[in-house]
Order: structure tokens, then C-alpha cells, then sequence
């Protein structure tokens, strides 16, 4: 981090933290008359000093030297707010929520990201949540994440493209990341969705005890996203009824339109996870039947065979007198009467639809 | 529909539409004076500049390119509210919601249709929802919609044979269209009711894995039309409890009595989930019942032939000296004694209720 | 309904419909200085000119032109409302409800009723549900219903007999009326709880696939019981905590006290849902436990007499040199040893308890 | 309440009713001045036209006659609260409630008692609730229940001992009673816990189905603790927040108390609902554990022994020539044969992990 | 407790204390002018009457008596708050609450801890809570508990080390403590975890009776955690909206920040619950596979060898004339014959997939 106190010209900073920390990146975005710069710390140290226009930082893997200076120093955000930001290092992350410090709203969103995968010859898809950590105040929205964000990158394309869009506050530029963050929920549905449908078959035609494991693991993944779109819903809900002075009248309209999204994101899930609940007792039935086919094929050739057995076996015995024995043709009329026994009984299976 | 080919002068537009684009259809009737009167785009341009009577305008499957003319350049409606609109053309359309907008409300509705289809020799019924978006304002009613809806063309046979329908206002207007969507419901829960006592009549007398596959249909169709009546509920007791001034205070009984429909919807489909739930119960049950009758056949058959069998076997070994065996009548008594013990095993199933 | 309009001498009216109509009737009550009369048509509307004391109006199973007469002619009631009242004649009735009309209170309550009869040699019951429509004003009530009550019956007896039952006002009598519908659960209820005893006894001791289907048939009765109980205590909460000011501060005791009696009925319902899941789980469990019966039965014939067979066959073997055969106690030597296996086969299942 | 005989002037009605009716008991506490003293209902009618301290009034297993006398007459309360009281006498009484008459609260309280018995050699347990209707007004607590109550005879004890126990006021005495009441729940919880853990070794050492008749009567012992609790919590929640004057605000610490005991029962209850629930589920795992069990007897037996009886059969096949019959050793060499065969199977049920 | 009343030098108490009663320690520290010293109970007394600075009193494991002196002559605390403290001693202590006494809140809190066991060769853990009773004012925090508890030690260690943790209030200590205990839940959570994955990987691949013993003992754990997470969750809920004066506006942020750690753990034990759920479903399921297979196994032995066996019989009846029998190569025709049988049986289960 000492490099940072060393650089004397600002215009270098950047470009300095993309040199030397590869994969780490801040990028600072003013607006100003129409038009986009980015700014180095040191002129964003002086924009905050005298705001003019609108800033949007976006922190992609922030060290924590960086988060300091940043946070701490330039933006005096509180510490508890930055230890939450900081949770995102963990697996899952922390749970979204939202708080209102007066000056600012400390945000967290959770995006979801699939995982495919191949185990046992199946493919599969585990379902993972990430943090967004956002500061949204007046004229500044900090944004902080560990792992690179699909909807930071679409959002950085759009303020490149359209100023416009951080031109409209820092409260717009927001409702499109989390915008965005939800439509990529979408894809992650639909694949489970056509998931369940092909699990439906199989469960129908060939269940094996691989099936099981994935609908417990489909039902994992449902209620991870269920839990993470109703937290949000909760969250957006609060967002867009001008609970919060920060999000202006005209702006709610567009937080309402995120909420709506994921109330049906939420609805998909619910809908998901009777249809898992579905499947389970699909599966039991499938085995019970199975069981049962099992069972009628031993009952009819045991209900068969055991009677041809034992006349054969009378037959078999050792008496000095045994009807029929001596007869030419007595073998012939056995085998007979035993063929007669078979046909009755296949008969009586067939009159009982066992076959 | 003819008149609007008639209009000469004035606008090529709608002549254009309905020659072109063939299915589309953009209606718009004016009720003034106690009569209704179809309008051109144009007309509806003046009437807007200087209200006077309601207006009803209904897009069915509407083109983008009128869409931006009416919605927005015209009516100058929000742009996320059309965007809602234009969700209707995806499988489900947006779930059921109610926005007010100051000057109007929008509202979605998701009509429900269900379709009837032959697999494996089986009726089966899926059930589908569409969307129907509605602005609704002091003077002007527009609805919106990409499916033909029964309940506007009812709607537009009621406005036609009866201005009234029309002349008491927008608000009284769109109660009759949702009215008549909810009163569709009915014959589906009708047919779903049916469907129950037939499948309950089979999982008794006959059922196999088709019977289970149908089972969770039509628990998926109850789920659906239960989600649809819970949310519009919902929505119908916000409309019908006073919370927006655009429906007047003698409207509200109007919405009030659609919310009791849909009460009564929801409440029929919880009942319905709870006869599916014990369908379940009894087709397990019954396969196990089943399973129960198969096993005791089996053990009857064994647990009289087995002992048989030994006794045959008993004479059937190669002593030198067997008793009975050189006796004339040594086979009879095997015999007798063999009938007995068969015998003895039939009363002791008797007693036990096997038979 | 042409008669009513030739009637001339008003006094014949009500005579006139009992001898007429056979079925039909509407009887008007008139309170006033502590005596009961009987109203013609003409006369109550001369009453609601001058309104002195209170009148019960009862309407049973009346023509739609009666109900033209009384609720839209001369009471003015809101349409809804009368169609309301209409879909009494449907099978299962409106669903409870209470609405406020500034001038009168709007109600509909559920009567509940048992319907007995045999199937498959077996005692069932149904329950079903009817409709009774009530318009609560100042000064009327009208009690409204298709098919014959027994809390109407009653009613009529009470004020009769004690002219002050309709003295106290149309809310006392009213709530007469429902406290009346209530206790009509009470006896439902017990044949309920006796049905569930017995059928306990049943699943554990006998039990069918017919026990089955009995149990699936109490759960949608008690399911339904327990809808009724649940909307009707929703209704009576909001008419005893003084919601409405029809209801007079010292009647909504009375109110509450039907509000308890219903609160118990849903519980006890909500109990005997409990045990119905409970025999529920009982029945499989049986079915479990007897399948492991015959299993047993099974295993222990076949685990005793497949060795033994195969022992006879042993001796049965066509050898030139069978050990023991050609001694003369050779067979004996065997079955001794036969007899052996049995018996230690036989010990061990006593030891592990399997007899 | 010798005390009661020695009264000889004023009332010989007291006198009159212990003599006549033996187990009825009808006891006023009147506290003055730090010191307790019986009243008769005379001098009782007398403190009501002048109040001074404090009265409790216990009426145990009260005649409806004397109930008019008091209840009626002297105190004047509400004839629904007095009908409430009554439903006492009915096997489970009135469900718990508060209901305010401004001049005093009406309450029910439910204790409960358990009844041991034994049932097929087995120790069961039914919990009953029984009835305690109280009057709290400034001066007067009433308590009136059919059945001895242990924590009336505590509150009489404490009364007698400590005067100041009254001294407090009724609000105070009436906190003391309750408590008692829920602090009689305990050990009926600490048998029940001791009970499931019972349960839960015999459903996995020697379940019967016994065991399932005694879980689900658990099952019903708990959901009625369950339901009082969570009534009375309701209740007390309610008599501790100070929505009733009647209730000081020093006592409603008090009550607020009694709301923790609740609290603390009904999640005791919930989770002892969770345990059989989990018993349930042991059962039924435990029971189709068994029938695996009994299944691979049968496999192993079989499978062994019908190739055996195979071989045997194949040498006992009347040919004229079979290999090694002539042989002298060939019987032997098949023994040796069917041997080796017999290993080979409990070696692959060995390694199959059956044995 | 004599010997408290026998110290005459006060700097010698603690000590003393320390010395005498071994287990049981009274701490007194007390925070002025940036330093923290211990106090003797004679000084917390002085300080009680001229408050200067903060104090915390932490009582571990008290006497009665000492409870006596310091919670009731010195500190007037509420005699009902400091019954509850002392069921701290039960088992699973009192549930977490909070109360307002005006001048002090009375908190309990229920730390967590897991005992390690082993049974019948098997990893177990056990969760049990205990009970922490604190009691805050706006210069003096006194915590009260039976158990050492870790999150004291803590504190200790912290206040010794940094006296401004207690020169920020006892508000911001008692955070301090609380969100150390609810840190400790974490790595309960993470064995928890753990052993459902291990559990999952069992339940697949070698499910015992022991493995449901298991699972149901840690469904028992994983609701013992949910539930104090809940209760505990709705406690800082109203810590953290600032209900309660005595916790200071800018200290909400950090119960707030305790209030997340609280809805993380209670999510977590949900989805912990549902994963429960899952592995019982899988059990029975991989139970009911395994009877299948069982089943398999039995059914393709009897079916090859009946048939077999009956053929074997057929060649061994006595008639004079049996076909092939006196042929030389009969026996073989006969082997190759039951070997097409035997064949073809394979053949069959190969096309069912049996095999």
C-alpha cells in the first residue's frame, strides 16, 4: 500500500493499480456536464470538498490498505458498515440488507451465480451467493465487491456509453445494478426449471438413488434462492415505499419495478419447490411400485411352480402302489393334469391383472 | 369493425393497421350523451385535449410501433408501466399488481384459460395464465392485452348494446371486465372439482403410475390457480377498501363484491390442495394395500405347498425301509394325511381373515 | 306473482302464499308495546312510512318476484347484496360475510348441516353447508334463506312466546339467530369425535382400504366445519369489538359470546384435524405392521421346511451308496435329525422373538 | 372452615348449606386492617353497600341457587359472563378469556390435571383441563370452579397465614392463583419429557404397536397443554401490557411474570410436539427397518438352499445313467459340491455386508 | 456469608473472596479518568451514592446471600427480575427476554454450548443453553450467571486491556458481551454443518439404525439453536430500534449489527432444518431401495431354480416309462435343457435391467 503515498502524479494511479495488483481495481466515474471522467483518489478527495456532479466508486477487490484510505479516511463511512462490507469474504456472504445512516444508505444485494458442474457422469449445478456491498448517499455511490459482478461491468459499459445514466443520481445508477443483478437471476430459473422437467422424467422412467441425491441437492439450490429473493423483496419493498429520504419520489417507481421482479422470482421459487416436493413423493411412489412389480413376478412363478413341484415330487415317491405309475401313458396324463394346474393359474393372474 | 375501415378522410393509420398486421385490433369507443361512438387515433387526440364523456380503448395484440403511439406519445404513460405491459407476451405474463400513478392506476390481471389435451389415452387439462394490463383514469379506460380475452369481447358487447355500461364511468367499466374474468374461473374449478372425484374413484379401483403423474398435474393446475386468485385478492381488497380516489366510494361495493369471488376462488383451491394431499395419502396407501395382498397370496401358496413338498420329499428318500411304503393303501394314507395339513393351513388363514 | 298483485283484501295475503305456493313463505313481524303481530305486504310498507316498533321479516325459499317486491321495491337494498342472497341457491352458498351499508349491515352466515346415510353396509356423514342472507337495519331485520332452517324455526317460537326477544331490537334477535346456528355445530361436532374414536379402534384392529377412504371423508368434513367456524369468528370478532355502529355498545356482549362459542368450534376442529393426521398415521403404520406379519409367516415357513426339503432331497439322491439308507433305522436316524433343524429353527425365532 | 359452623348468629344459610349439600363450599375472605376474617354472605352484602379493605369470595362446585343469590343478586355481573361460568360443569370447559365489564374483568383460566392409568400393562397419562372463571373488580375477587383446585386451597393457605397476601389487593391475590395454576403445569411437563424419552428407547429397541397408540395419545396430551398455554399466554400477554385499568401498573410486573411461564411452557410444548414428531418418524423407520431385516432371512435361506435342493433334484433324476451315481464316492463328491456351493453364497452375503 | 460481614479492611474482600469460596467470584470494576480499578463491595457502595464514572459488576456462580446483599439491599433491583436470574440455575435457564424497569432494563440472554460425547463408537454433540441475566443502568451494568461463561472472560480480558470498553458506557460493553456470545454460536453452526454433510454421506452409502438415532438428535440440536436465535433475534430487535431510552442512539447501530449476526444464525438453522428434513427423506428412501434390491436378489434365485427344480422333480417321478430316461445321453439332453432355461431367465432380468 506504501505505493500509494508515493505516487506524486495523480493521473498514474490508476493505471499504477492495474500494473501492480493485476486482478485488483477502483475505479472512481464523475459526471459532469454530460460527460464521464474517471478521477484519480486525490481529485476525488477534492470533488468531496466541493461536490459538483455525481462520483460512482466502484471497489472490484479491494485490499484492505485501500478500504482504509477509501472508506475510513476520504468517506468516514462507519466502521460497522465497512466490517459488514468486509463479511463478503466469506462464503456466502452477508445476508442483503439495508441501513440508514442519515447521510447515506449502506446496501447489501446478493447476487447469485451458478456453478455446473459434472459428477457421476450427471451434470449439476450448485448455486452460490456473493456480496454487493453499496453506499448511497447524495452525490456518491460507493460500490464494493470481492468477486468480479456481471452487473458492475454492465453497469461501467453503460455510464461509458450514456452519462446520462450516472447523470440521473447516484440513486439511478443503483436501481440499474440491482436491476441487473435480479435479471441474472432469470437464466439460473429457467435452468432449473427445465431441470425439474427432466428430473420428472427420469424419475418416472429409470429413478436410480443418484436421482434422490439431486432433488435434495435441486431443493438446496431452490431454497437458496428463494431465501435470497425474499430478504430482497423485503429490502426492495422498504426501498420503494419513500421509507428513505435518499431515494427521491420519482426513483421509487423504479425500485417498485425491481420489487416486482423479485416477487416473481420468489413466486417461481415457491412454485419450484412444490414441484420438488412433487417429485419426492414421485419417487417413493416409482419405488414402492417398482417393489410391488418385484414382487408379483416372484408370487407367480412361486404360485407356479411350487404345486408343479409338488405333484411331481408325489409322483417322486417311493410307495410300491402308486396310481398311474405303472400306465404306459401315465407320465403323459401327469404332465397334463400339471399343464392344466399352470393354465388355471396364469388364468387367475390374468383375470386379477397381475400380468 | 367494418366502421373502421368506412372512415375515409382524416387517417390512413387504422385502415393501414388492419390491412397490413391483419390480427391486430385497436378498439376505441366514446360515450357521450347516452350513446357510444367508435373512434379514429385522431379523434381520440381531441377528445384528449378537451375530455368530455369516457373513453374505453382496447389493444389487442398490439405492435410496438402503437404501442409508442397511444401509450406513450398520446397518453404519456409511465415507461415501466408499458414495460409491465409488454411482459404479457412471455409464457406466464407479469403476476397480478395494482400501481397508482397519481393520474391513473395501472393494473395487471392474469385472466386464466385452461387447456384440454389427450396423453396416453388420458384427458388431461393444463392450466395456463395470460396477462391483462389496464390504465385506468378519471375519463379514459385503457386495457391491454397480446391474447384474445373472453371477458372483452363480452365487454365490448355490453358497451355496445348497453352505453351505460360505459356512461357510468371507467371505474364501473373495468369492474365488469374483471368480474367477468374472475367469473371464468369457475367452470375450470368446476372441471378441476370432477377431475378430483374421478382420480379419487380410480387411486381406489385402479391405479398405476399414469394415476400419480396426473395426481401432480393436478396439483401444479390448483397451485396456479390458487397463486392467481391469492395475489388478485390481495389486490382487489386494496381497490375495494377506498385506498385510491379514482374509484369512487359507490364503486368500491362493485370491488368488493369481485374480492368476495375471489375469496371464495382461493378458497375453493385451498380445499382442492387439500383433497389432492389426500389423494396422495390414499394412492400410497393403496399401493401398500396392494403390496399386502400380493405377499399374503404368496405366503398362503408357500405355506401350504412347502410342507407338501416335504412330506413328498419325506417318501421320496432312498431308505431301505420306508414306513407306509410297502403298504397297498401306504400312497392313499399320504395322501389323507398331505389333505389334512393342507387343510389345517387353509382354516388357520381363515381364522385370520387371509381369505 | 301475479296473485299478490289481485289480492285485494290484504289481511288473505299471508294465508293466501301458505295455501298457494305450499313451500314459499314470508312472515312479517311486527313489534310494538309488547305484543307480536303479523304484517301484510301492505302494511309493512306503511310501517317503513312510519316506522314504530321493529319488524322481523323472514323470507323463506322466496320467487325471485317476492324478492323483487320486499328487498328491491320497498327496503331498497343494493343489488349486490340481493345477488348475494341468490347464490344461496347454489350448492354450498356464499361464503360468510359481513357488509356495511351505512343503513343497514349486509350478512351472510353458514348454517351446517349432517347428512347421514349408508354406504358399503357402512354409516356416513356428510357435511354440507347452506346460506342465510340477513339485513340488519335500525328498526328491520329481514332474515333471508332457500332452504328451511332450524335457527328460524326456533326464532319464530321465541318471539312468540316472549314479544321482547323482537322488543330488545332487530340485533338482539339477530344474534338469537346465529347464536342458534352455532349451537347447531355442537351435535355435528360429537358425532365427529365419537366417529373419530371409533375409527381409531377400527385402524388398529380391522382395518380396510374402506377405513381409508372413511378417514380421507372425516378430514374433508372436519375441513370443512373448520372453514365455516374460521370465516364466521373473523365476522363475529369485527361485530363485537363495535366496528359497526348498528350493533349497540350492550349487544356486543351477546356478540362476543357467540365470538367464543365459535372460537371453540374451530379449535376443536383444528384438534380434530390433529387426530385425523393421526389415524392417518396410524393406518400406515397397521398396514406396515401386518405386512411384517406375513413376512414373517412367511420366512419362518420357508426357513423351516427349505432345509428340510433339502435334506429329503439329499436321501432322495439316486446314489449307488446312500449313508443310512440300507440301515433299518436309516429313516428314523433322519427324522430325528429332521426334526432337529425344525426345533433349533424354531429357537431361534423364539429367541428373537419373532413368535 | 370450622370456623364457618361457629358462626352463630346472622346467617344460619352457610350453616344450612354445609349441612345439606356436604361438598359444596362457599368461603369469604374479607381483609381489614392486617388481619383476615370469614364473612357470612350477610355481613358480605353489607361490606358491598360500604367497602372497606378487601373481599376474595371462593364458590366451589356452587348450586345454581346460590350462584343467583351471589352472583346475581349481590354482585350483579353480566348473565352471559354467569352462563360462562356454568359451561364449567361440561367436560372440558370454557377456553381461557379475559372480557372487560368496565367495573370488573371476567376470566377464565384452564388448569390442568393429569390422570394416570394403566391400559394393556402399560402406564398412560390423559391430561384434562378443568375450569376457573374469576371476577377482578377493585375491592372483590370472585373465584368460581366446580372442581377442587389445587391452587385455591395454596391461595386459601396463604391467605390464612399471611393476611398481606389480600392486603395487596384482588389484582395481587388473583396473580398468586394463576401462577400457581401454570406452575402446576410443570411436573405434567417433566412426566411427559420423561415419557417421550421412554418412548424414544422403546421405538428403537421393541416397538410395537402399542408404542404407536402411545405416541399419538402423547401426541394428544401435548397439543392440549399446547393449546391452553398458548391461549393463556395470549391472555396474559394482554393483562400485562395495562390495557385494563383494573390491573395496577406495580402488578402488571407481576403478570407479566406469569406471561414468561407461559411463554416458557408453550415453547416447551413446541418442542416436545417436534420430539413425537420425530418418534413418529423412528417408527415407521424402525418398522420397515425390521421387514429389510426379516426379508434378507429369507433371501439368505432361499438362496442357499434352493440351488441345494436343485442339486439334490439333479441326482435324484431317474436316468439311467447319472454321473457318479455308481461312483462310491460320488455321493461325496456331490456333498463336498453343495458345500462349496453354500460357502460361496455366505461369502457374497459376507461381502455384501447382509450377515 | 458471615465472613462478608466480618471483612473490616474492604481491600481485602475480593481477595478474600478468591481465597475462601474457591469457585465463586464477585468482579467490581469500576472505569474513571481512563483507567479501570477493582472495587471492593463497601466502595461500589460509596460509588452507588455519588455515581462518578462506570461500573460493572459481574457476579459468576454468586450465594444466595451475596445475591442478597449486592442485587437487593445495594441495588433495590425488582425482586421478580431477580427470581428469574436464579432460574438460571434449571438446566436450560430462563428463555431470553427484556424488561423495562424505567431505571434499569433487566436482559437474559442464553449463551450456547456444545459437549462432545461419544456413543456406541460414534461422534455426538449435544447443545445445551445456559443463562445470562444482565442488569443495565445508565452508570452501572451488573451480569449475573451460574456457568463460567467464555464471553465474560472476554470481556474481562478486554476491559482490563482497554479501559475505555467500559468508559464508552455499559451499554456499549453489554454489546460487547453479547455479540461475543453469539460469536461462540459460529463454530457450533460450522460442526453442525459438517456433520449434515457427513450424515448426508452416510445416509448413501451405509445407513444403519444408528444413523436415525443420529439425525433426530441433531434435528433436537438444530431446533435448540433455532429457537434462542429467534427469541434472541426479536430481543435486539428491540434493543436495536431504540425502544428502550436507556441504550443510547449512536450504541443502536451496534445491537443493530448484533441484531444481523442473530438473523444470519437463525437462516442458517432454517436451512439447516430443511437439510434435516432432506436427509430423513433420503434414509427412508435409500432404506426402501435397499429392500428392493433385497427383493431383486430373491426373486432372480427363486425364478431360476423353481423352474429348475421342477424339472429335476419331473425326471424324478417313478413311472415305468419316463421319456429320455433310459437314454445314455438323457441326463445330458435334460442339463442343457435347464441350462436354456436358466439362460433365458437371465436373459430377461438382463433386459429388465435387474441385473
Amino acid at each position: 500500500m506504501e505505493k500509494i503515498v508515493n505516487v506524486s502524479n495523480e493521473e498514474t494511479l490508476i493505471i499504477h493499480l492495474r500494473i501492480d495488483w493485476d486482478r485488483i481495481m477502483i475505479n472512481i466515474f464523475h459526471y459532469l456536464n454530460n460527460s464521464i471522467r474517471q478521477l484519480t483518489i486525490k481529485e476525488f478527495n477534492q470533488f468531496l470538498r466541493q461536490p459538483d456532479g455525481y462520483v460512482w466508486v466502484d471497489m472490484e477487490n479491494p485490499q484492505e490498505a485501500e478500504e482504509e484510505t477509501l472508506l475510513i479516511s476520504l468517506l468516514d463511512y462507519h466502521p460497522l458498515a465497512i466490517e459488514d462490507c468486509q463479511s463478503g469474504k466469506e462464503e456466502e456472504g452477508h445476508l442483503p440488507k439495508v441501513e440508514d445512516f442519515d447521510d447515506y444508505l449502506f446496501i447489501i444485494f446478493n447476487p447469485v451465480e451458478s456453478i455446473l458442474f459434472e459428477e457421476n457422469g450427471r451434470k449439476k449445478m450448485n448455486i452460490k451467493t456473493s456480496q454487493l456491498s453499496a453506499f448511497l448517499s447524495k452525490t456518491v455511490l460507493v460500490t464494493h465487491h470481492y468477486k468480479e459482478q456481471r452487473s458492475i461491468s454492465y453497469a461501467v459499459q453503460m455510464v461509458l456509453k450514456n452519462p446520462m445514466t450516472l447523470g440521473k443520481g447516484p440513486d439511478f445508477l443503483f436501481h440499474l445494478i440491482i436491476d441487473q443483478i435480479v435479471d441474472n437471476y432469470t437464466p439460473i430459473l429457467d435452468t432449473l426449471d427445465s431441470a425439474i422437467d427432466d428430473m420428472e422424467k427420469e424419475v418416472f422412467h429409470s429413478p436410480t438413488q443418484q436421482s434422490m441425491v439431486e432433488i435434495l441437492n435441486m431443493k438446496r439450490n431452490i431454497m437458496t434462492i428463494r431465501r435470497v429473493a425474499v430478504y430482497q423483496r423485503e429490502m426492495l419493498n422498504r426501498l420503494s415505499r419513500g421509507e428513505f429520504s435518499l431515494i427521491t419520489a420519482e426513483e421509487t417507481f423504479y425500485y417498485r419495478n425491481v420489487y416486482d421482479h423479485l416477487v416473481r422470482m420468489s413466486d417461481l421459487a415457491d412454485s419450484y419447490r412444490d414441484m420438488v416436493a412433487g417429485l419426492l413423493d414421485a419417487y417413493l411412489s416409482v419405488t414402492s411400485n417398482r417393489l410391488n412389480q418385484v414382487m408379483k413376478v416372484l408370487t407367480i412363478i412361486s404360485t407356479i411352480f411350487l404345486p408343479l413341484s409338488f405333484i411331481t415330487g408325489f409322483f417322486g415317491m417311493n410307495f410300491r402302489v402308486i396310481p398311474l405309475a405303472d400306465m404306459e401313458w401315465g407320465i403323459g396324463i401327469a404332465t397334463l393334469f400339471m399343464l392344466t394346474v399352470a393354465l388355471i393359474m396364469l388364468w387367475v393372474f390374468k383375470r386379477n391383472k397381475w400380468l
